[in-house]
């Protein structure tokens, strides 16, 4: 993706301001360029939570300068905790994972104590902000990487999250499509039945804030034209800024399609903790990463 | 897709020599017009079952040379079972669907007495080849379209007809990679299980002609890059020429994910009776009809 391209989308999901970011175990080197780089193009300050030696050593050795950062000395074990209780504090807008594990981040996430699983009715969902290149537009899918096979009530939890990102992202009402293989409901195909309720749980008010339709096939969700072929009558149909896809099977498959197969860019955020929390992975490539801590301090911050 | 582009496409799918194709229900002018133009590439030779009247007549409107053509005469009711028994007769190779239902023609190929299921342990299984002008390569992936919820047994014939298509077309011993979420055997992840069981059952010879590994999340099946991240050894992983998909719901998606947001060349045929059995769509484009009757044609030829 060319570096102009790239600054303008950058641009569309830019905070109005930047927002902190609560590194925890910032003693990473794939991390901290993505954090320093963040703070340079004024989308995020960075609030480093690990070992201070190690952090400085390492900005060292890589001549990064970290010298406008925040460092709250931590151990690894600590280092969670840290960054959590400066999310808790109002002293940080959001979280992201460093050198630690997934899962021990997301224990101090969900300490029933001091976690910021404060509203305790709330999932815990991966959204996935994608921009495609050839469609020219950004969608946002859940889940490819957190909720295995969720249920209906889980379902809905999982679009009030991609709701709230996509809200922070500018989208005032999303249109959410429950996806599935068919346009008609087949009580043989579980997923094509919780799209028809979630599509009229929306309607009745129980899930708010966006527009949801389903079921609907990809091509429906996403192509205009194929929803003229198929003469599917629907507000989301063709124009879809939300797929929610039936499990864990379907997400990651897609999402990974999209990247492989159709060159998008990915960013990612786990939604429905007091914060926006940004996981992004020594694979992801810089403008991925990039993309993903300005993903989430939009979120965050408007 | 540029028309030199696509030329160099079908030289790669092309049959040996032209097939013979039996359209059930040609009083269909998507179909004519696919037809004739496999025809005039020298792909296929069309052989038309239903309303003659009503197929010269279209022919003319539409100024399509049908004039090479045998036209066999039959109701739309009789045109399947025509189609079918010229391949059981050995008059013709493949099987098109026209205006029918799907489920019409099917329900002719599956007859006992006078069908093509002939080989009642096989499973009829949809298959797409993909071509991927972001990846550059061509795969087939199943199934998006017919089978549904597959269990272990039918997700073993469902690879066993991937691969005669894939050997077919050229692939000699296609890699399957068989889908899920994440590398490792996860009990509560069913996709895992059941690619880790194909894998061994691959090994001890219970499907042959091809190599299967699996659980292999999307991008370490297609991407070398992610293996190497990764770490993964595997004769399959970053190569792999065939995609399991879990399920419908998985297959569906992923398909449609890679013709709209990859721009794929999408080709797609029926295996698993005694002759591949084409169905295109009326929404398919022109390049996708011709693709997909230059890859059974193939398929059926080799």
């Amino acid at each position: 993706m060319s570096a102009v391209y790239f600054d303008k989308l950058i641009e569309q999901v830019r905070p109005q301001r930047p927002r902190k970011v609560a590194v925890a175990g910032a003693e990473d080197i794939v991390v901290l360029k993505a954090v320093a780089e963040a703070y340079h193009m004024h989308i995020a300050e960075p609030i480093l939570c690990g070992n201070e030696q190690e952090i400085k050593k390492l900005a060292r050795e890589h001549q990064i300068d970290i010298s406008d950062f925040s460092i709250f000395d931590a151990s690894l074990e600590q280092a969670a905790k840290t960054a959590v209780s400066l999310i808790k504090e109002g002293k940080a807008d959001m979280l992201m994972k460093g050198l630690l594990q997934t899962s021990d981040l997301l224990r101090a996430v969900l300490d029933r104590e001091n976690g910021l699983h404060s509203d305790k009715t709330s999932v815990l969902s991966h959204v996935s902000v994608a921009y495609s290149p050839i469609l020219q537009r950004m969608m946002l899918l859940t889940d490819g990487a957190m909720v295995t096979y969720p249920d209906l009530k889980t379902k809905a939890k999982m679009i009030e999250n991609a709701v709230k990102a996509a809200r922070g992202l500018g989208i005032e009402k999303p249109r959410v499509a429950v996806l599935a293989p068919v346009e008609v409901v087949n009580s043989e195909m579980p997923a094509t039945v919780d799209a028809a309720l979630l599509a009229v749980m929306n309607r009745r008010g129980q899930i708010r804030n966006c527009i949801v339709d389903g079921p609907l096939a990809m091509d429906v969700a996403l192509s205009e034209e194929a929803v003229r072929h198929k003469g599917i009558v629907s507000e989301v149909a063709g124009r879809a800024d939300i797929l929610l896809m039936h499990n864990i099977d379907v997400g990651n498959s897609v999402i990974k399609s999209f990247v492989i197969g159709g060159s998008c860019l990915l960013g990612g955020v786990i939604m429905g903790a007091d914060a926006p929390v940004v996981l992004t992975s020594r694979s992801d490539s810089d403008q991925s990463k990039l993309y993903s801590i300005a993903c989430a301090a939009s979120i965050c911050g408007n």
